[in-house]
């Protein structure tokens, strides 16, 4: 790295005292005027930038965000992160903000890290995705006292009249399966099945409640049309074939690997509607319901950095997915 | 950021100067003992970690490298550097680094940005990936010196003697699909078309020739059987039916997005072999060449280290990537 300039090297070059180059800068009123414009001429010519560090020690901020990595699965699911990641990084960029990206081992070690690096003002601030029923790394960020937003609810409060004391941002997925549902008994169906998450979860209870909450306003029968199971293809293959037995005419899943799954066994025969508009369910074809990531991120830099600036209210922001038809039966 | 104690915050707190606070933890020596005792017990309690800013600037490194986001496409062929940057940021959190996204408008943009971070030593080193022909940016690197390392060849100089000034990983995708070819052969297949990227193009010519090399190696018929194309499905299956009527009986393809549209208009009655072995094409079961990716992570951060480290040698570095079959056709 000896090719930077830095306030040591310009100093040798010039054969003057480093005080003298950072009088240059910050005091020029105290440099002799014929040292004065040497010194600027060859700081200007070195192209001499003033160390970010510096700047973060006179600011107190380092203008970086950190987020979560999270280990790659199957890359269908996963693939909502990375775009919401990719979205930040550009959105925080237009705010002179990095964003700073980092792997764990577990939660423990996600906790220990925003620790060392909130104590050490490597970091300003936190973004949490993928946030589970009673989520430790909240408790341990508003102990902390470190400014952070959520993608996703608190969703041990999610029933609770208590509102949350953090800032979050996310999808109503329950409006987007009340949605397709909706759309689905225009098209003439009404034994319209679901395939969901386990109800448990807090995505999982949230999409599984919009399907059951469109079923019965439009007064549709639910007996024998629910399937509840772990998140694969092969899943969503197998507890298609019983709802086939059972006489769906189509499949809401809470997912688009359900979804390929219940593709590949009812031969094309019902309308199959994942969820996420993942690349392969565009690939494919499919039904799907899309999140609207661009706007999550646009949403979470801008609560976050509400709270940066001062700002101690809690933000709470739902927004809505949007069915995507591709590929539908009508029924009648 | 009230809540972190800084020295200036220790020092209110024990009515000392900030000095004494430094000295404390820097020179104790010069310190009066039971000053001292109480200092460091406060600042042992207050949780107090030194800053990064001030490490850096003392070290003169940041400990951070930068990686450009690319912009997402249809989220089948970013996976493997989606990939790439989850395993790099866990291989560098083992040598204390951070990896720092960041995106781009365009090359251009990119470069300018490499040049910022790097003059205030914001960034110790850069990962470049997607090379192409004439990268401008390995240019600019060069010039900037700042330590570099990329993911792609320097395909200018890919058929010139002169090796190339700068470090490189890159998986030999010519020997996947030679392998595919061979083993194809292997299974009855004679009339083995190829579906290409534009030739022109660095990864486009590597994969071509190999299963140009194969084919003749082996004494087989090439007339017919080659077609050049852009990336997409819907190419993929347009140049899938030339080449049933061509009589091929496999189709060895560039991509896995070629493949899948390679795929939807044989019927299962060809063999067909995407390239990349994407989420895509592990959950299709579809056939592929998977890339050694984290491999690929560990040799570059090996090789950008050894250059962090002084050494100025050029590696060079090309891995092979793993033909995985998975739904394939017996001819003969």
């Amino acid at each position: 790295m000896a090719s930077r300039p830095t306030v040591q090297s310009l100093a040798k070059d010039l054969g003057v005292s480093r005080q003298t180059i950072s009088n240059a800068i910050n005091r020029p009123e105290v440099v002799a005027p014929d040292t004065l414009e040497r010194v600027l001429k060859h700081i200007h010519e070195s192209g001499y930038v003033p160390s970010r560090a510096a700047r973060q020690l006179k600011e107190d901020r380092s203008r970086q965000i950190a987020i979560r990595l999270l280990p790659t699965f199957d890359g269908i699911n996963g693939h909502i992160l990375d775009q919401f990641i990719h979205d930040l990084a550009e959105i925080l960029r237009t705010r002179g903000y990095r964003l700073s990206v980092f792997s764990a081992k577990d939660t423990k070690d996600e906790i220990k890290q925003y620790e060392t690096m909130y104590a050490a003002r490597e970091i300003d601030g936190v973004i949490l995705a993928a946030t589970v029923p009673n989520d430790p790394r909240i408790d341990s960020l508003l102990k902390l006292k470190a400014p952070f937003v959520t993608f996703g609810r608190p969703w041990s409060s999610s029933h609770d009249p208590e509102p949350s004391s953090f800032s979050w941002v996310d999808v109503d997925g329950a409006a987007g399966t009340e949605a397709v549902v909706r759309h689905l008994a225009s098209k003439g169906h009404s034994k319209i099945a679901y395939i969901s998450w386990p109800i448990s979860s807090g995505v999982g209870r949230d999409r599984y409640l919009g399907w059951m909450n469109g079923m019965q306003s439009l007064g549709l029968e639910t007996d024998g049309l629910l399937r509840e199971c772990t998140d694969s293809a092969e899943e969503g293959a197998k507890q298609a074939k019983t709802l086939v037995q059972e006489g769906a005419t189509a499949i809401v899943c809470a997912s688009d690997s359900l979804a390929m799954g219940a593709l590949a066994v009812t031969d094309n025969e019902l309308t199959v509607v994942g969820f996420d508009d993942t690349p392969v369910a565009r690939a494919l074809g499919m039904n799907s319901v899309a999140q609207p990531i661009h706007e999550v991120a646009e949403k979470t830099v801008e609560t976050l950095f509400a709270r940066l600036g001062g700002d101690e209210t809690p933000h709470r922001i739902l927004l809505t997915p949007e069915p995507m038809f591709r590929n539908e039966l009508t029924h009648n």
